[in-house]
C-alpha cells in the first residue's frame, strides 16, 4: 500500500508537472492564436503577392517582381536578415494562347485547352489530325496501332469517390500522357483537366517527358469541353481531323532564388528550423492556394513570433523556395547549400497543399521523434488541428524533401481539409477571392504552434 | 495460464465479432459514401431552391413556393409519402428600402443597413436624431441619461480571437440590443453586423422585444460602415441630426407549414427518426447555408437509402421546419403533433451550421446513448468528422429541441468547420456560389451513415 501511493505520489507528480508545462505551451499557444486571428497579415500580404504581382512562374518577369517581394515582406515581418540564394531554373514559357478546334469547321467553338507545363509547342504549323478519345492507360495499350499519327485525347475522369481526393489517382494522365502516347506514335495529346470542378477551366501543370520518346506537344482541356469533344467524337463516323496550335517552348536555364529570412536561435543558433513554402505558380491564375498561401503562411510564423516579443532557441528560417512546380530547383539547391556548410537541419515544414482550414500535419520522421510530436497532439485539439499521420522517414513537402534525404530532417507537412483545393489547383480560378482569411490563418497558427514545440523542446 | 486463455479468447472473439460488425458497417458507410460523392443531387437540390425561389422569409410568397419545391422534391428522392403539416407562422414584413443618413449633408454617402428581423419600422415619419455610439452594455449602463431621444449605435465588435468563433459572445446586441436601449429612451438602434466580414454587406436576424419597453426601430449596419460612422462621430462635435426611415412591420400570423417526407420502417415502423433543416430564410440573399444546405442534405438522406435500396427498420422522417428564423413555429408545431399522436421519437438530427466541410457532431443525449454513439467514432474517421461533443440532455439544434423537451427524443446536430458561415449569415451574400459541392455533400455522407447506425442498432 505504501509502495503503491510513493508510485501514485511520483505518477501524480509527474502528470501535474507534463500538466503545468503543457498549461505553459496552452498558454503560449493561445497567444500565438490571438495575434494571427487578430492582427494576422498572411491575408493582407497573399493580397499583395496575388493582386499586384500575380502569376510567377520559374523565369518569368513576375517570379523576379515576387522575389523582391519576398524580401521586402520578410524584413517588414522581422527577419533579422532576408537574402536571396542564387539557383538555376528552368525557363519555360507558354508563348501565345493556345488554339484547338475544328479542322473541318471554322464556326464550331474553340475548345478551351492550356499546353502542359514542360510541353513542346505545335509552333506555327500545328498539328492537323483525327483525335482518338483514350478512357485511360489499358486502353491506349489495347489500342495501341490506332494511336499512330493522331490526336490521343485522354479523358480519364477524377474520381470523386476518392475520400483523399482524385488527384493522384487521375494525375498520370498529365504527367506521363505525352510520353506513352508517343511511344505509340501520337502526335500530340489532350488531357482532361485533372480536378473536380464542374466548369471549363483548363487546369495545367508539369509533364515529365521519357527521353526515349519524341516530344510530342500537350495539353490539358476544360472539363466541360472534354465532354463536349467527347460528344463530337462518338458521333463522329469520318474521323474528322483537328487543328491544334500551341506555342510553349523550354528555352536555357535562367536565374532564379530562394528567398530566405531567419531569426537567429537565442541558444542554439546552429540548430535550424525550416519553414516555407513556393514562390513560384503556374501562370493560369495567381497562384493564391498553390502555393501563396503557403509562402504567406510561413512567413506569419516568424512574424508572429517577432510580435509576441518570443525569441527561439534555435535559428528559425523562413525559405519561399524556388521552382517547385517544374523542376524542384529550389529545394535541391538548399540542401545542397545547407551539406555545402555543414548545417543542422533539425526540422522543416511546408505548406504546400492550400489555405484551407487546417485538419493537421503529415510527420515524416522517427518513430521516437513521432512520439514526441505525437505527445503534443491535444494542444492541436482547440483548433480541430489534432490529426497527425505519421510515415517513418517520410516527407512533408516536396522544397523540404531533399533535407531529408540528406540530413534525415524531420519533416511535417500542413494538411489542409483539402475539399475545394484542386477546383482551383494550376487553373485561372486560383486567385486571392477563393481564399479566405480565417481559413488561412487558421493554418498559420497551428504552423506556428507546432514551430513554438519543436524550437522548445528540441526533437 | 489455462483460465487466462480462456479469457484471451473470449475477448478475442467480442473483438472480432465488434470487428465483423463493424466492419460490415464501414462498407454500408463507404456505399453511402461513394453514392452521395458521385451521385448526389444536394447540390443541385440547393441551386435549384436557390435560384428558382431565393429567399423565403415565413410568411412571404418564397415560402410557400419553397414548400411547394419540398414536396416535390421529397417525393422525386423517393419519399413513400411526402405531405405538408400545418402550422400558422409570424409574418413580419420588411417594407421597402431602408434609409439611413445624415439630415445636415445630403451629399454624404447612405449607409448601408437592413432592418433586424421582427423589427418595428419607423414609417414615413422616419427618426431625427443624433447618434450616440455605445461600445457595450457596460457602457450603454453607464451612460444610460445620455441616450434619451437618440438613435443608439451599438459598435460591438466581432472578437475574431474566439475559436468557436464570435457570433454567439455579439449576437446580444442584435437580439436585446433594441429594448435595452428602449430602457433609457432611445428612439432607435443601429446595430454592428454580427459577423467578421471585411466587407459592407448588413446581416439582419432576429430581435426580441421586451414588452417592457417601446418597441422601437433596429437596423443592422454593414461592418464598414460601421467604421465609417464611428469616425464620423468621433469628429463631430456638434452631434448632428441624422435620418432613419424603415418600413417594416408585424402582420397578423399567416399559415405555414412543416414539409414532411417519409420512409416507413420494415420492423419498428412506430420508432421514429427525424432528420431536418430549416426550409425559411432570411431575405437579404437565397438562404444558401442558412438553412438551404440543412434542407438538401436532409433529403439526400432519404435518397441515398432509396438508392442504395436500403430499406430502415425504423421510420426515417425529413422534415423541413418553418419558421426557425423568427419564431420556431415549426419545430413546435412538429412536438405538438408527436405529442397528440402519441408518437415515438428516438432520435431527431439537425443540419443548420450551413454547409461547410463536416466535423462532426453535437450529441444531446444520455450517457448510455453516448457511450453507444462514441462506439462507432471510428466509422466517422475516414472522412475526418469524428468529433462528437456531449451534453447530456442538451440539444442538437433549434428546431428539434422540442422534441428533446418533450420526449428527451436523443439529439445529432451536424457540426461543419464554421470558418467561413458567418461571413454569409443573414446577409446578401448567402447564395449558392458560396456553398462547395464535395463539402456540402461530405455533409450529407456523415449524416446518413449516423442515421444508419442509429436505425440499424437503435439508442
Amino acid at each position: 500500500m505504501y509502495k503503491n501511493k510513493f508510485i501514485a505520489a511520483i505518477i501524480l507528480l509527474f502528470i501535474s508537472g507534463t500538466a503545468f508545462s503543457q498549461n505553459e505551451d496552452s498558454v503560449m499557444i493561445k497567444k500565438i492564436s490571438d495575434e494571427i486571428l487578430q492582427n494576422g497579415t498572411a491575408y493582407n500580404n497573399l493580397r499583395s503577392l496575388c493582386k499586384t504581382i500575380g502569376q510567377r512562374l520559374s523565369g518569368s518577369p513576375g517570379m523576379y517582381k515576387a522575389e523582391d517581394w519576398g524580401v521586402k515582406v520578410l524584413t517588414a515581418s522581422g527577419a533579422d536578415k532576408s537574402y536571396k540564394q542564387q539557383c538555376m531554373v528552368p525557363h519555360w514559357v507558354r508563348g501565345k494562347k493556345e488554339v484547338f478546334n475544328a479542322a473541318f469547321n471554322t464556326k464550331m467553338k474553340p475548345f478551351s485547352i492550356l499546353s502542359l507545363g514542360n510541353a513542346a509547342g505545335t509552333g506555327s504549323k500545328g498539328v492537323t489530325a483525327s483525335v482518338i478519345e483514350i478512357k485511360n492507360f489499358d486502353e491506349l495499350n489495347k489500342r495501341k496501332d490506332e494511336v499512330k499519327g493522331k490526336i490521343v485525347f485522354y479523358n480519364y475522369r477524377y474520381n470523386k469517390k476518392l475520400l483523399g481526393g482524385g488527384y493522384g489517382d487521375a494525375v498520370r494522365y498529365r504527367s506521363s500522357g505525352a510520353s506513352n502516347a508517343a511511344k505509340y506514335g501520337a502526335l500530340a495529346v489532350i488531357v482532361r483537366s485533372v480536378t473536380a470542378a464542374n466548369d471549363n477551366n483548363p487546369h495545367t501543370g508539369a509533364l515529365r517527358y521519357n527521353d526515349s520518346f519524341p516530344k510530342i506537344p500537350a495539353v490539358a482541356i476544360g472539363p466541360n469541353d472534354a465532354d463536349r469533344l467527347s460528344n463530337f467524337l462518338a458521333k463522329d463516323k469520318f474521323r474528322l481531323p483537328f487543328n491544334l496550335f500551341t506555342h510553349s517552348q523550354m528555352l536555357p536555364d535562367t536565374i532564379g532564388h530562394n528567398i530566405i529570412g531567419e531569426i537567429k536561435g537565442s541558444e542554439f543558433p546552429d540548430e535550424i528550423i525550416t519553414i516555407g513554402g513556393h514562390l513560384d505558380s503556374w501562370d493560369p491564375g495567381e497562384g493564391a492556394h498553390d502555393d501563396g498561401a503557403g509562402v504567406v503562411q510561413s512567413i506569419e510564423v516568424l512574424r508572429v513570433f517577432k510580435a509576441l516579443g518570443y525569441t527561439p532557441k534555435r535559428t528559425i528560417r523562413i525559405v519561399l523556395f524556388a521552382n517547385e512546380e517544374n523542376g524542384l530547383r529550389g529545394g535541391n539547391k538548399y540542401m545542397e547549400e545547407a551539406k555545402a556548410k555543414n548545417e543542422k537541419h533539425i526540422m522543416a515544414m511546408e505548406s504546400d497543399g492550400g489555405g484551407e482550414t487546417p485538419k493537421g500535419f503529415s510527420c515524416g520522421m522517427t518513430e521516437e521523434q513521432y512520439a514526441k510530436v505525437k505527445s503534443w497532439k491535444n494542444l492541436f485539439s482547440m483548433f480541430d488541428a489534432d490529426r497527425f499521420s505519421f510515415t517513418k522517414g517520410g516527407g512533408g513537402g516536396a522544397d523540404i524533401g531533399p533535407l531529408q534525404a540528406a540530413f534525415k530532417t524531420a519533416q511535417f507537412g500542413l494538411n489542409p481539409a483539402g475539399n475545394r483545393y484542386f477546383d482551383y489547383h494550376h487553373a485561372a480560378t486560383d486567385v486571392f477571392e477563393n481564399v479566405h482569411e480565417r481559413e488561412l490563418h487558421m493554418g498559420a497558427v497551428v504552423m506556428a504552434a507546432m514551430v513554438y514545440l519543436v524550437d522548445k523542446y528540441g526533437l
